[in-house]
């Protein structure tokens, strides 16, 4: 087989959601494949946006997540968009005194280390010889020169540690595959799960529609050059 | 007791040692307190210098720690002097094809969660009323926009994460503790256990008294105003 395909990892999200089905209106894709921990029962039954489900700490999993796309086609578009900020025995801290090594833990592993694996698994499907894109969901709370409130420790860092391990991967990629893009996203604060219940107003919120729409859009639009580098909703170059 | 303290945590690696030798040398102090997971051999039997044992991990030993502390003074200068590159069952990734989750894990782990534990417990030491330090030991690697070739993902990623917290605490700190300086530090290619291996010529290694001394030099320097930076030994700033 020799389709291409866009691959959301993350795709039980809301945002996850919303690029599998942006992307799947998209002509481009041979198939829109969704991957995550468990299928979201109304997911649609479509063989063009199918959802695979895995562990995504399992390494033999995602190899194994690797064999099935090689047999689909070539990967030219690798969004990841898993993301923990809270939940019921998580809470982003307002102040060092509630740091826990726990909590830094768990989002290391879901913000930092699960990224890290599967762009590891994925990018060797990515083309060598065509324009693809590899793209993590981060967060301009991740940008430690951006940084001025302090507060959400754990998850600021653990964005900081993504946005550094996706450029590790760029620069790797610079060399193996020159046309790939591979960056970080800030997608603003969108009315998920993860960010609804810190949004300051309901005007600053996107919808998860619009968050794709706007993503997609800059992803179109960036160039080799600007791989291994942190991108806002708008285009605009976030500091590290 | 009201006397002054300097502690250094991470006190039996090259550098920390190295600290509580100049610091022991220097006037101002009332003690020089080692802490670290094992005392050395050799440790010097001097009740200015006592070298206290504990698992950096555990949050009752680290608030045991600063209740210990708190009889003995107030703390003037915390160095946060751990780190971990590399050991027999941890090599440096040259590849994203080398990435896992455990070395991720147990970096982060030891230079990123250890750190914030040891700020967050140690931090209510600092005077109200007087300058005072706290200085993690990060590395240029660390630096997200300076990293220009890629490869030793876990450590670049867990200094990232580190920088981070030590940003967030700096932040919290300035308005708790205004004449706080709370920063990272890189402190060059040092000769020691962690480092030496991967230096490209000796010419490059200081010596851990070189770095020491230097390091102590910045931080003597550095203002309230430089709180939450990043700084070399040379006291040039570091992009992030």
């Amino acid at each position: 087989m020799s389709g291409r395909l866009a691959v959301v990892v993350g795709a039980s999200g809301g945002l996850g959601r919303a690029f599998v089905a942006r992307l799947a209106a998209e002509p481009g894709w041979s198939a829109v494949i969704g991957v995550g921990r468990a299928r979201p029962d109304d997911w649609p039954e479509d063989p063009r946006t199918p959802f695979l489900t895995l562990d995504l700490l399992d390494e033999s999993a995602l190899a194994d997540l690797a064999r099935q796309l090689r047999e689909r086609g070539t990967l030219g578009l690798l969004l990841i968009a898993t993301g923990l900020l809270h939940d019921t025995d998580l809470t982003p801290e307002k102040s060092m005194r509630a740091v826990s090594a726990e909590a830094m833990q768990r989002l290391f592993e879901v913000n930092a280390v699960i990224p890290s694996l599967v762009a590891k698994h994925l990018a060797p499907l990515l083309p060598k010889d065509e324009r693809s894109v590899i793209a993590a969901l981060s967060a301009r709370v991740g940008s430690i020169g951006d940084n001025r409130l302090g507060g959400w420790h754990a998850y600021r860092a653990s964005k900081a540690a993504l946005n550094m391990m996706i450029r590790c991967q760029a620069l790797e990629l610079q060399r193996e595959r020159p046309l790939a893009v591979c960056v970080v996203l800030h997608p603003g604060t969108v009315a998920t799960g993860l960010s609804a219940p810190f949004a300051r107003s309901p005007k600053t919120l996107f919808t998860p529609d619009d968050a794709a729409q706007r993503l997609l859009k800059v992803l179109s639009r960036l160039q080799p050059a600007d791989s291994g580098g942190f991108f806002a909703h708008d285009g605009q170059p976030i500091p590290w």
